[in-house]
């Protein structure tokens, strides 16, 4: 199988697509793994992501990093971004968001591991990150640090 | 339960609450964990806690970096910032304040693991920076390193 | 006049002072300037400045940048840290609170020139940021920018 | 007139007010300048600002930072968060948002002076960013550098 | 003028452009100015730059910066990336290569004022920048340094 | 066998090159490793990567770090250069792309261990990092962290 | 025991202390572990030591990073300031300096675990960083690394 | 004149020369410029600086940068570095220290121009920075800025 | 004139050309300006530059940066990295050197003005800074601050 | 045995002594280790390192970074200074050249461990590192990450 016949049968690569309008219509899409047999890890930085608050409907901002080893699947990368895109709207807690998209990830690509890490901007000067990986990385596969900076206020 | 249910109950949140006049006084809060079953690790970077110290009376400062991997419940982050903000006019030492908060927020959480950094402004030209933790973290969970740059004094 | 006469008079230096109730009870002392004559820049960096919001009574945070080019005095150094310390359990908006410490400052002594730079911690996501000086600097007078890092949220 | 007279008949402070659908229905408030006849700059620094392209309907995000002299009048700063919340769900361009953001509260302060630095995140490898002032700086007024660091890229 | 309609009559805004051949085939667009009558400036960085040495046909590469302040017209930025990206075959000298690029969209914009930076990337150990600009920025208009960090070979 | 010697047979080295066609026409060359029967690792830091998106046609860049343990032999720097330039005009998918430079390169070198990190630019405001091993690192060698920093937009 | 009587029969905490004219010289002093029985880390970071080169009698400068693990006893800070501050015009060679200073705070402490950083300001371009501990970190307790930057000469 | 005949009739170069009891002590030497007639910058930065508190006899640590633009003389560096040494025993308040290393070197050398910054360690929390010149730079000669960081505490 | 022809004539670039053994020796290459009548300037950075020290013949070692607006000449970049290599067993004082090497390069090209900046490695705790340029800056030539960070010492 | 016996026969130290003309005439020294029986770790960093391409006669430039574990010998600073010094006009590959180093002091000073880590300036756009270690590092002993920042072009 080529590489270019793996993006066959996709329904929003090179197309004009709407933002969907919450993450439950967002359509995350899969295809073949090119390397499929090999562990290899694979980085997503998101810094661009935001919701809302579900109490206050105010907006929150968060900078997400996504590892994973593949499987039989890779997350094709623009059902990914409009998925993302999806929370725009939609009321989110910060623990249980952050781990939620990695649980849905997990859903689609049934991968050897993935792990999700929640970098929100602060609320109230105290600022949250949320940790979450399906288990212990696997032995033998590269997963650098993801190293994002700690908050630090001023100065 | 949904998202929103979690907080019914709370004392603190979406009112304006006086700032607790000490650690004592403090209501720490606590809501059920929406990914109970899940282990993962949720950080608090606090760079605006202050003290008074208990032999001069002159104020103190730290950056604290809490990290917890959580039970059945979270911690309610405005009242750990009452918390935190009640400290303000409490005379504690380094050592042991920074302790002290670890250990209160593990009576109130009973979490599966917690750890709590304080780097302290400099006294005298040298900081304290102290670092518990309840236990070596949790096979599997995804634990960053805080990353706190070092005092470097001047140049 | 010895640099030690220079410190003769003052009421605070050396003993255990405790922290002034408010800023109107602080008393800022100042010292003749030893060298009187020739004009230079003297720079405070004060990371450690809080104050509470008058509206909330929460703390707020900033980090103080003082220069001033001396006339006849120098403000003395422990007076000024309790001076700032004073603000602790008052009410003071940013702008406002930024702008009155330098004309204290003025009042006191008198300086060929003086600024204040005043950085805020973030609330609601955006820091407000306060810069105050009483005119252009004067001419020959070497005054290097004051290099505080902008906020940058996360990421 | 004392520092908290200065919130009275504000509309929006201290309530919970909902974002408001774009930004002519935001409506941006002002208070009178409790430091009126002294010169100095304010700062605020947004990085969480988005709106949504209006060719494609993708969502853009930006990092703006607003500095101005204040005349008679402040920004109030929550009406201000919710005036730049506004754009989240309406088009815009980045060189004309930009500067209509500026323009806009030109037309609500008429301040001494005001600019507006506009850092967007990239598209197609080539970030945009848009400056604009709307004049030379008073003479004799402290305006440090934004300071915002370049685009770079990977490595 | 709607903003929308400034666009119209592009060629290769939003269709699937191949890269042209070189830079003479490449086609710069402009669009209306939609803020035409107000002096400000626009910055793109373009880290993404590379060409071919005309001497030994090895590929080079350079961090590009371009600020201009535009007069009746702007660039078009996708017809820019593409131009820019038509020197991927192509011979070009450093000195020579930068300036060209600045004369270029002086000729399609005739702006107010363009500046051009080029940093390339080191050969034999010493990387050659590249500045130019129309002439002195133009009074009153806001024109931030670039600040792309100096080389330092290792360590 | 001298240092020199090792260099004798190799067809590239010190003549005008030119850049291969194709990944699969470049000539990739080894030089016996003159401290074989030593376990000690090789990095190679190439910032000046970029091939073709094989949907397209559009310039990708990379930033790729490869790190090996050598057998018997060493790969030669120059025919890697002139390997990496290959991609130049070609198609390739970000993680496919990285994984199958890293398994040529084991096909070469036979070594006792190799990893490659590709760190791309961002397309639609997500980076993709790609991380390959072999194997897990061999015991008692030295391998450092890559340490290159994440991506994060802008501010 | 309340947390002021630990400070009790301490000698110099308060006082105005002379510098003691060598290490032999200085007192260092303990207090009682305010939390003895919980295993966690105290780090001092001394940028300001000093000491004189016992071969050409010049000045020699540190930064010193010392971390232990408290077992019944912390060292009082003010005597480890001027334990330190002794060394002024004690002549130490680099090697042996740093892990005396080691040995000495053992022997007061008996803690469960130590160590101490050099980091030596450069020599004939040279620095020289030392690097002791007591034993393997305990299991179980927390410690970050040190952090400190490595020199990098100029550029 | 040769360039090494300039360094003919020091008296302290190339010898062990124990370190000055005082400044009044120490022996500043100079040397004929060798570019004399050339309008040139020359720094030193001495990351090294120590004094005594006059109060309390504490150890007081700076790093000071000195730039000056010679006339018919250099500083001898050694000279300088014993200058600078000589303090070490010495008590000086920080202001005054400062400038007057300065007008020393200004004796010394009747240089056209002279600057120099002391960037003292925080004491109390408040670092204090002194800058003086001599004058505005002289036109037309080339001074970077110094570009020492600022102190900003800890986090 | 094309590119290509202005490289015509010269005797070092492409061939394999030994160091010269000294500056005198150095042969320094001129081509035509292929922008002459646009006034920009070139920089240059060369981290590896080395020469001897005149009186104890130990190495020392600089980071230079070189910039210039040329007038009827560029210098060939090869034949400038010639010479600067060719000060590798050469003596040379700092001042002298820097100073030096720009006036070389002002009698090979008589550019519209010329700067270089010689950051040498710290001997004995304090290094040296040169900074030299042939007049004021032209008007309205574009010319960065070099932006190299100072010494720091460690920490 | 006191501190300033151990330095007793050594021969270049303190006299002025010629860079040697090769590493095989450079004489590199031990002295007996002050703190034997006891594991600590030393390091060296070298940022002031030049050898020779032997295929061009072109000057190479590396930091180079060396951590060991003594066992019964320091290796005596100024020696290796010399040693490393003769390597400036001697041909070298960089893997050789890195782990030859690391050999040769194994042979002078057989400690319980040693390892060098090289990082060469770039040539061709792709600069080599080299790790070597002799084995695993000992349980136990101290020794923290190198933590050279990696190359990464510019922008
Ligand atoms: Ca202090
Ligand atoms: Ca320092
Ligand atoms: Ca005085
Ligand atoms: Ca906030
Ligand atoms: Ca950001
Ligand atoms: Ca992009
Ligand atoms: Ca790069
Ligand atoms: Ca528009
Ligand atoms: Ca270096
Ligand atoms: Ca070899
Ligand atoms: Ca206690
Ligand atoms: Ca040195
Ligand atoms: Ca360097
Ligand atoms: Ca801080
Ligand atoms: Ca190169
Ligand atoms: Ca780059």
């Amino acid at each position: 199988m080529s590489d270019k016949d793996i993006y066959a049968g996709l329904t929003q690569l090179g197309g004009a697509t709407a933002l969907p309008a919450s993450p439950e219509e967002a359509v995350l899409e899969r295809v073949p793994n090119p390397q499929a047999g090999t562990a290899y890890c694979v980085r997503f930085a998101a810094p661009e992501f935001t919701s809302l608050c579900p109490i206050t409907g105010q907006p929150d901002f968060a900078h997400l990093v996504i590892d994973y080893v593949p499987g039989a699947w890779l997350v094709e990368s623009k059902s990914l971004k409009l998925y993302l895109g999806s929370f725009r709207n939609h009321g989110a807690f910060h623990e249980d968001c952050t781990v939620s998209i990695g649980k849905r990830l997990v859903e689609l690509l049934d991968p050897a591991w993935l792990r999700i890490g929640g970098y929100w901007y602060p609320r109230g000067g105290i600022p949250i990150d949320v940790f979450w990986q399906t288990a212990a990385p696997p032995e033998g596969v590269w997963i650098p640090v993801q190293g994002v900076p700690p908050y630090r206020g001023r100065g």
